[in-house]
């Protein structure tokens, strides 16, 4: 915990950007700057963030960086073991990064920091026990018990798009050797499969005519059509939703929290997607514990990142 | 937490009996009772719980009782909100036996108190983090981390057999209105599917005669059929143990374990399920925690309930 009453600076490192804010002791975002992820390296990518937090801090008496990463943490030793789309594996970042900028520094994985910001100051503000998932790419997850991140022995656990919801389901992806993980169900990956189906169902349908008798179609084609009132789109999200709905009702039965957060682009669909997710879990949940429950949309967006990484060191 | 230095007294209610143990601070047993439980009403049972009681306590200097109910319980108010083959609902049990007794009384659920034995003087012992499952009628679990009980929000958390691994899985038992749930396959339940689905496959093997043409096979026939080296049987365990092995990689991959420990009836045929299970978890689960957890046998085996009770108040 940083222990002054000044601002800190929170880093969300992507694949394609990394974001860098300056932020208050109250969270309150205060300023922000960006650069394109520079991929080509890992010494490369080091100074660029560097220089990215150095120009957000200066003049401003900061003793603490937080950042959220793309990675899967050893909390034990600060260090970055793997990453998705950024070239850091086997990384003693906290370190290395303390010793750069002369502050403190706390690292996390970036679905656990968008978890903390959404439990501080979003959708599960002020309630104990928060329960999220970022649908994306992947299916990120972050678990906070008694407002605190739950990391695990070793800072790997909260993979929560990695609970299996059909143990004969279609192979995951990245490094998961696992099959029908949420992730493969309720990710984009998961929007593609949908459409899939839906197409395969209704050959003369808009899917079948947007993916052309085998193309792959785009995610964002298929939430925009839904959300332009196409049924066939519609339905496919509607897959995602009930695939996200049985998770859902695992996890209320694991944690009994008081609620799940949903967040990430594919949430850029609302309601097409929770309010099924919603009903499914409704009726697969252990009646105690989904009294207690809220299912309810990320209320942060992008800022999750860097707000979360804030909250870190705050 | 009991700040005296006398023994306790710990209490695991079941169907079939209701069992009592005098137990030191060191958690060692100091002497047992029973009887048979008295399902004909709540004051009955109430009553004869309270007498077991102070008969294991009669001049010990006792000043806590624990229980361990087969219960969903709300902790917020000391109330057993539901129950298993016990006559208890919306029962402010943890206040009425206090009164009665006199003593300091905490309740948990009985998969929960397992799971904190095995943790502090079994299977997890010295470990921060334990995942417990028992397989039996149904799939208790319980949680500890950080060397404490999880409980969520409202005392319903950790009820791990109600995980869905399958969602077209065939439907679960007892209160849980869902399907493919770890329950409906790796419990007493989902040892005689999988005996039936051998025994279609092989109908001139040893389980397919056992059935007769349709009849309904004992899981202690299976087990020691397996013991003593049938192949169906075996196989009809190995099933078993893939459909807890995917459990198992789900709940590694959340929770970054140390250990997981797997207890109940069904543990009486070992690594004959045990070995099948850490083999496929193996295959599923991510690398990083996979790499630092154990999956290992309950240690304590039928004194797990009294053992976990009285930890409760200690």
């Amino acid at each position: 915990m940083n222990s002054s009453l000044g601002p800190v600076v929170g880093v969300d490192l992507g694949g394609t950007s990394v974001k860098a804010a300056l932020v208050s002791p109250e969270l309150e975002l205060l300023a922000r700057d960006a650069a394109p992820t520079d991929i080509s390296g890992q010494d490369r990518l080091l100074m660029e963030i560097e220089q990215l937090v150095r120009r957000v801090a200066a003049g401003h008496g900061v003793a603490a960086v937080g950042f959220g990463l793309p990675s899967q943490i050893d909390q034990r030793r600060g260090v970055v073991a793997d990453s998705i789309n950024v070239p850091f594996m086997d990384v003693a970042f906290a370190a290395e990064m303390g010793r750069r900028l002369g502050l403190d520094v706390k690292i996390d994985n970036d679905a656990n920091v968008a978890a903390l910001a959404e439990a501080r100051i979003g959708a599960g503000k002020g309630r104990d026990n928060v329960i999220m998932l970022t649908l994306g790419t992947g299916v990120g997850g972050g678990i906070v018990l008694g407002g605190r991140l739950y990391h695990g022995s070793t800072g790997y656990g909260g993979e929560l798009g990695h609970m299996v919801i059909d143990e004969n389901g279609p192979p995951c992806q990245g490094h998961c050797p696992n099959h029908g993980c949420l992730e493969s169900l309720a990710s984009a990956a998961g929007v593609r499969l949908a459409a899939t189906q839906v197409a395969a169902d209704r050959p003369d349908g808009t899917l079948a005519k947007a993916m052309d008798g085998g193309g792959r179609v785009e995610v964002r084609v298929v939430i925009d059509g839904a959300l332009a009132g196409d049924r066939d789109c519609i339905d496919a999200l509607a897959i995602v939703g009930r695939h996200l709905g049985v998770g859902i009702a695992s996890y209320v039965n694991i944690f009994n929290p008081d609620v799940v957060v949903v967040g990430g682009g594919i949430m850029a669909a609302g309601e097409l997607v929770l309010r099924v997710a919603r009903e499914e879990a409704g009726r697969r949940a252990l009646r105690p514990p989904w009294r207690e429950v809220e299912v309810v949309a990320a209320e942060l967006g992008n800022d999750a990142g860097v707000l979360g990484a804030a909250a870190l060191v705050l």
